[in-house]
């Protein structure tokens, strides 16, 4: 149908609920979660330039805004699913990528296309724009946790997100952004009142980075 | 965990919504499905065995509880998904099965491990059994797409997901069934005041099977 | 109308809420409510089973995924008025009856009447099968009770749906059940993280029952 | 524990909704509706003060608030169900009436225990006041019915509220509120775009009631 | 288009949701909120008024049931916004007032204009029920922050917000009120068990009124 | 508090809902709400490329996903408030820029705070990305009121923002866009299945335009 379809199909982000079958006391949807890490990457590309680094402002952006567009097909598969073996993980991926190309062959007028398939492809790339994507999902992924926690969810996964969500922060190859969020972001989360105790949990974690 | 783990999960298919990502204006969860589920073959059980068969009730019961128990691992995938390739089904049906034995081995006391295997597995089989569970979850989503249809939901997800639930309902092997179902319920439904004609799709689906 | 009425008067228990005008976390329908006594049915008549005991099946599922339809007519009146007192409980179980009689003498064709009137007649008798029912029932409430207590609800309404749901699973003459939900089950329920102080609350009715 | 007790059952009657079970595209609660009856009296009252009539206005806005405060007890049952038969409908009036006076006796302080008695009896009485009560709750009802007929509700539930709702509104005995209800507002009910037709069955019911 | 466009207008205010924007457990719209005030300023009104005080009982419920009304035109507009500086309180003040206008000279006919413009200008002026709508508005948001710290939501903007309307509430010059509040209803609202401690953050508040 | 209270504040935009009091069918929430306006204005951009023109992508992402931050302090204010007189819209204005002025001042670090100044600034300027920003945000309001329309929703409001938003969205100076959105897009949308009439309110529209 054309580019009426696509604009219309970002609606059926606003419906697809991340960490579906969880128990949480506040849903995110997609399209907002898009929007949040378009918003964290735009920090952490701001400091990385003030680093000195060459930032692609037009790529990340693009990224960003784009990095869960497939969910549209395939919903927020549980992330247990994703993870449970290597083969799945790659499966599904292959999937989300099929139904992408079907999607832009049979709706993008061709004079588009191009352009659709270079966007829509998979961001997590080894550029610092794919980096910085990368760190800024895992982000939405610890705050999203983080809110769960300080409002009393005593739920294990909820836990288990913060921990691998965090873990992964603290591990990517972007020093700047990385050392900022450790040195100074971390201090102020460890420093609210939360339901759940956080800080000893993220003490824990650092510690164990440490070693 | 055990047991305990087993009754948790349950909560978890209360908050796993139905076509995800739709526009609809009532959800449903899949705990609520099921229980829908087992009370259409309840009915359609008790037909066909006033028509003279044998129906396995214990058989049928289990079937239709438990048959969307999976979805406790997986989510409801999208059904074009699930339909865009054999393989893709093919693919996803294993992951289920996987997780769910991942399950059982891992939560399930070893006493019970024979039993939820048993109870636990794709029950859409040859049997009647399998059949009338085949049917039942057919005209829950038959019902599921009629109501949105009688609301004025004009997304063409519904009409297509009415006009494929209808099909299949009225090919399915169980004649006295299929009959009872065109006979006297379709006409009650075609009879109800709806907002978008659902009597004139159902007859155009009528008249294509009888061709 | 027949059994279409009867199929779409499944909908409405999908949205009778259970516990209405109490302040909880999250709220459960009728619905999905039946769909978990039928599992907890499942599990524990499958350990009267191995323990030497006859279990018809078949009851036993009908009892459970019917023991709740009534409420399509009459809602889910609050407790405390049906336990105000033994003549308004009387009364309202008339009622409860009456409207059911009514409805399946008007919309239930005549040679599946005697059927429906078998099925949907209370349940909670004194076989093995109706103590398997009000033991599954009582256990759901413990659960409900039990999630708003553990993400920290403090009302008061829960903390003694929690307690006289427990102390009527403890007496359940159904002795495997009991030892076994005892034994183990509480075991994990109360080693669970929780934000209202479970264990004690549950220490204490454990101790209470065996003076 | 006194009038603290008091203030926060307020907060249930947030979480009573009314007509549940039915599909509805807006639910109501019956805070929000109290308050709308409250405004509904003070035009009418307003009018038949125009024409003459003395308003007791405490009375009648003490009626008009307190007029289903009754509900935190039993909660919104079902219309069917009272009104399914003249016994059931006293029955269930006794059991509201015993529960106020049980409240009010335990939780309310003996300084203004006669003041609730008297502000929580029964209000639609043959005063003014109580016709004038008996009329705006009974516009409530007409309005939630036809905001549901003009979105496209096809209900037959929610059409036989508006008709029973408008019948009884217009055989009031409260000449000028009814006449202004029927010349006035009528005229630019009728008038509005619906998705239901609205109008044909207004009109049919005006007819009836000219006969 | 008249009297029936101020009573569907109602509906509107159903929708408009208090403190938007923060994270609630449960969230209060202003036609329940008004209802809310209406019972408040009844009980102290009835206080007042057998401390020896003549009570003007129809001003007092027209101003508690009319007083947010005007939020159907501005909604509610953030509180931090009201208060960032008195030029621009008072701005929003007159927009209001403005829209009010405006409504009530386009819909309202004109024989009953002049008691709408009457009836719904500020009520919070220095009479006796000016002084009880003001201590009964606050009383609410001192029970909805109270409501959202018990069930462990520790957002600073809840625990400010019954900070302030708990110290507005004991410095309003309604010395019976005020005495009821404080000697009597307080002392229920801190012996409840909360997540939040709500015990120490109500005493600290009164000792520094008492300095 | 830093960028940590920035990142957080973002939760509370997911939470403000867009055209509030108005009855819908579908609500949408500023954060996604932001989302889609990027992706529209990524079409544009692209479209104006192709036709010859520089884009300044990064200044047109930041302009986008920036342009509803300020409703964190102010809510989404009604429009017709807005619109109600130009100096109240330009009050409005004021008192959001004062502030976003004061939130970046008081939160964000000094070394960050000129970046933040110039990507908060009201982004509507007459730029080339200013333009393609305005026609991204009415693009979404003739989204969200054509969702409305095409599932029944009769409610006023909702036609009038339709014909608003295509009104200007027709009226852009803006030409390879405007005449690829009237002569492609909007064939699609007028040949959609809808409840309301969107067709001849469309062509209306259009006529109007070409006089």
């Amino acid at each position: 149908m054309g580019i009426h379809k696509f604009f219309t199909s970002m609606n059926d982000l606003e419906r697809i609920i991340r960490a579906p079958g969880k128990f949480k006391f506040e849903e995110h949807n997609v399209a907002a979660h898009s929007w949040k890490v378009a918003q964290y990457a735009m920090f952490f590309g701001t400091l990385e330039e003030m680093g000195g680094s060459d930032v692609d402002w037009k790529s990340l952006y693009e990224k960003t805004i784009n990095h869960d567009f497939a969910e549209v097909f395939i919903g927020d598969i549980k992330t247990p699913v994703k993870h449970s073996s290597p083969e799945l993980k790659q499966m599904l991926a292959t999937v989300e990528e099929k139904m992408m190309e079907k999607f832009i062959s049979r709706e993008i007028p061709e004079e588009f296309q191009a352009v659709f398939f270079h966007r829509m492809k998979e961001g997590k790339d080894g550029t610092l724009e794919g980096r910085l994507l990368e760190l800024a999902d895992k982000l939405d992924q610890f705050y999203e946790a983080y809110a769960e926690l300080k409002r009393g969810n005593t739920e294990p996964d909820f836990i288990q997100m913060y921990e691998i969500a965090l873990t992964k922060i603290l591990e990517m190859p972007l020093k700047k952004s990385v050392a900022y969020f450790r040195d100074v972001i971390l201090e102020d989360v460890v420093s609210e009142k939360t339901a759940v105790d956080v800080k000893s949990l993220t003490m824990r974690i650092l510690n164990r980075q440490e070693d």
